[in-house]
């Protein structure tokens, strides 16, 4: 069997997985380091990451153990043939022809893939989309990630920007966003929205902290995932209405949370899809295969390449 | 050349054009019956449009101008496979079985295609989207309905409801829609949108009357169209921003005000369009077909059936 190895380059980690017809046999974790810093900075952790999961010796069998490439899923936008990274909020790169790079460094070929894209990939693949050909991913973050499978394939889109869900505006003149706009749905419906909301309410919890929280009763982290559950389903709602998808996958760091979030989203969701009583509702699965999605995703499409 | 009838069914008119490689032979204009009619009389309708196109005697060469099927677009939400009418808010049909009975009545093939869809095809095969693969359309009528083109064929989603952008939700707990929701982004950008800005400001125009105020400088008409199309360009940059095509076509009656409703359109579109300085943008542009394109789509869809 074909070993690649798959990235997944975020906001805040970087994560490198050497696997094999989908089963992980190795892995790297490394800290991305921050947006002030240069690309070759970032350039280096990458490959370091790599590097440590490549074999140091030949096995002594030819093509035994061999890696045939790199699959790459970044935090930003990638162009639609899989060359370059357009722009990357949270990262130093702009028009960056990281592919070519990376090759050129690493001596294998390299494909590069949108974060969420290569999430969604592998949950179509391996995780929780197995079944369907036609899937939305709402990726929960610190903001959205999303992406879009239709007939089985990837939309990327003419620039390869297909899939930015986070930012369509569901409130007019709401909450200022990075992206420079505002009212955006990633403002209401993430990791920063949830984090936001118990600060708000003077109860400061985040991440796996407020996920506790709630799990024992506390009602402002309660109320939290029960304000961006709503958000959640009604987008979701939206994105159902426009593209009318078999599934909808919900990944990303806060989709660990579970149904303390997927249940609002659900109820909501329910409650506003456009012509409920006339269709087959598309399910709101959550993701499968966790943090290791986009990383998995990577690899698997380094495999087909 | 193959010759076939398509018939577009909207709210108010059935327009069905003979057309023969994307040439209109001959055309029937009938009135729809009120949504109150049973099924039964909208397919009177119907057949007879269809039927008074039909050769009434055989040309005495065998093929010669012979139809070889019927392309059918309504305005309603059709099944995947062509073959039923599940929902229509402006007409009687629950779940009809339209094709079937349509091919029995008719003695030919019967293919059905929900209006946008088949606007949206005609756009791309003989009208203004002719150069792309990837393409959003935006129908402006009473309501607004909604298409999707991805590598050149129509995206129709597992109920065949894909592309009912009219119900985005713009605004949180806004207008109420017909459709039993609120905020609907055709509440706010539609034929019915600027009857109601009209109205409001007290001097009530509608259509073609509303569009010669307009172009005489009447200040509320010029009022009424710089708010919908500021409407029409922030939905605009959502779509583009969530599916990343390569151009929108704006079809629909109302888009025959033309630049009245484009040109506020294309100034709020670029000023919200996510990451607008890192992608090629895609165009907005008005449909070249005019009221004809529902049916002459209906029409090349028969011919490819």
């Amino acid at each position: 069997m074909a070993r690649t190895i798959g990235v997944d380059i975020g906001g805040s980690k970087v994560l490198a997985l050497l696997v094999e017809d989908g089963r992980v046999l190795d892995r790297a974790d490394r800290v991305t380091p921050g947006r002030t810093t240069s690309p070759a900075v970032v350039e280096d952790v990458l490959v370091d990451a790599v590097t440590s999961l490549l074999p140091t010796e030949p096995s002594g069998i030819a093509g035994e153990g061999d890696v045939v490439g790199i699959g790459v899923g970044a935090a930003g936008l990638v162009d639609r043939d899989g060359r370059s990274v357009r722009f990357a909020p949270h990262l130093a790169w702009r028009d960056e022809p990281l592919a070519d790079r990376l090759e050129h460094r690493l001596g294998l070929p390299v494909v590069l893939e949108n974060d969420a894209n290569a999430a969604l990939w592998a949950e179509h693949r391996l995780g929780a989309a197995q079944a369907y050909d036609d899937v939305v991913l709402v990726a929960l973050g610190t903001g959205i990630g999303g992406g879009l499978l239709l007939g089985g394939a990837l939309v990327r889109g003419r620039n390869g920007m297909a899939g930015e869900f986070g930012h369509l505006q569901v409130v007019p003149g709401g909450r200022p966003c990075p992206c420079g706009r505002s009212g955006c749905w990633e403002q209401y419906c993430s990791g920063r929205a949830l984090a936001r909301f118990t600060a708000e309410a003077g109860v400061p919890h985040e991440g796996a902290e407020l996920t506790a929280a709630a799990n024992g009763g506390d009602p402002v982290a309660l109320g939290a995932f029960a304000e961006v559950g709503r958000w959640l389903g009604t987008g979701v709602a939206d994105l159902v209405a426009a593209l009318d998808p078999e599934a909808v996958v919900i990944g990303g760091g806060v989709s660990a949370a579970g149904e303390l979030l997927l249940a609002p989203a659900r109820e909501a969701y329910v409650a506003t899809l456009l012509a409920a009583g006339h269709r087959t509702i598309a399910p709101i699965l959550a993701g499968a295969l966790g943090p290791e999605a986009g990383a998995l995703g990577a690899a698997d499409l380094a495999r087909r390449a």
